[in-house]
């Protein structure tokens, strides 16, 4: 399978592209607006991958052809931008294509975060409602933290909610267990994104007032 | 300390009686409209602690005398009439009680349930609103599954996140601690009760979808 990382350069895209690249056989595209800045990041995951003994396939490209070539394409990019990019890739999009959405749009006050949705009711609606009507479109991984991710000295155990079309959500579902510590937890269609998008600003929330909790994530037992 | 549980002959009342009554020397204050049916609820309990080699100290009266002799009142009542019951205990109340929120307004269609916040952004808020100023209110215990938490046979394992003034959120939560199994997690002052409460129509969805996850809670990992 190839699974694309639009925005693989960034903090988020690189603890899922050094996970996925260690502990998968897929192939993993790093994408980027600037196709160079995608390169540097495939050599630099490598190294860090190697260093762990193990070997993964990354190629980085630009946003639009990773989107053309994935499998499964995942928003690694802001909530206040990921509606241009969607426009930017709908035409390398097709049925074919599920398209992951991670995001959360949040607001900071001196309290806290706080969820902050869109007009659509939530991020993963919006990208599903600025995606051409055919194309799958998944909501999941909001609530992993990035740095924890990108550490690979860290075992993690984690599970994150997914929301979408049944078998789309099922074949992420399927993808996400091959990754060491992630379990992916079906949460209904995408009407349910709502509540699984506000785990994110409660998960930090709880990291802020409590010293204990350093990049924590969430386990339903 | 003297715990009462308004409501506490419902189903996330009796839960919660048994746990501490069970697992704690504090004396839990069981409240009813009627007190008739609160002493019948008390027997109920004390024979089921009985019955798992314990004992416990449990009383039963009107919701208003638990209130009046409570250090911490857990309003264990349905969200659409909680406002109502903060009214009619209103002058039972001081500073020194503690006055703790867990219930969550949802709405349950066909995909799930959502978030269902009144306008004073949360119950917990709401509460407080109510509640005369001086009454420190506390919102906590809202993802836990009252089902489990009743079944005395199974050892459970659940993070419970608590807003609220600085000094009536660490008092819960040492409370919270003395159940075998639960962890009180600090999230807060009440403007991020919106986040805390998000989480229960997430942790039912998620159950919904999943055969694995019986009356789940969840865990900060």
């Amino acid at each position: 399978m190839r699974l694309a990382l639009l925005g693989g350069t960034g903090d988020f895209g690189e603890g899922l592209a050094l996970r996925f690249a260690r502990d998968t056989d897929h192939e993993i595209l790093i994408g980027s607006r600037d196709p160079e800045r995608a390169r540097e990041a495939v050599s630099a995951y490598e190294e860090i991958i190697e260093a762990h003994g193990a070997s993964g396939s990354l190629k980085g490209f630009t946003n639009e052809m990773v989107a053309d070539r994935a499998d499964i394409a995942v928003l690694a990019i802001p909530p206040y931008y990921v509606g241009d990019v969607v426009d930017s890739i709908a035409d390398r999009l097709d049925d074919d294509t599920i398209l992951l959405s991670p995001a959360v749009g949040m607001k900071r006050d001196e309290t806290g975060m706080h969820y902050n949705a869109p007009p659509a009711g939530s991020t993963t609606e919006l990208v599903a409602n600025r995606a051409p009507d055919e194309v799958p479109v998944v909501g999941t991984y909001h609530n992993l933290p990035a740095n924890t991710l990108a550490d690979l000295e860290t075992d993690i155990n984690f599970d994150t909610p997914v929301v979408g079309d049944k078998d789309a959500v099922q074949t992420v579902i399927s993808l996400t267990n091959e990754v060491a510590g992630l379990r992916g937890l079906a949460a209904g269609p995408l009407a349910n994104a709502r509540e699984v998008e506000s785990l994110t600003p409660l998960v930090i929330n709880t990291t802020k007032y409590n010293s204990e909790l350093d990049e924590a994530g969430v386990k339903w037992v």
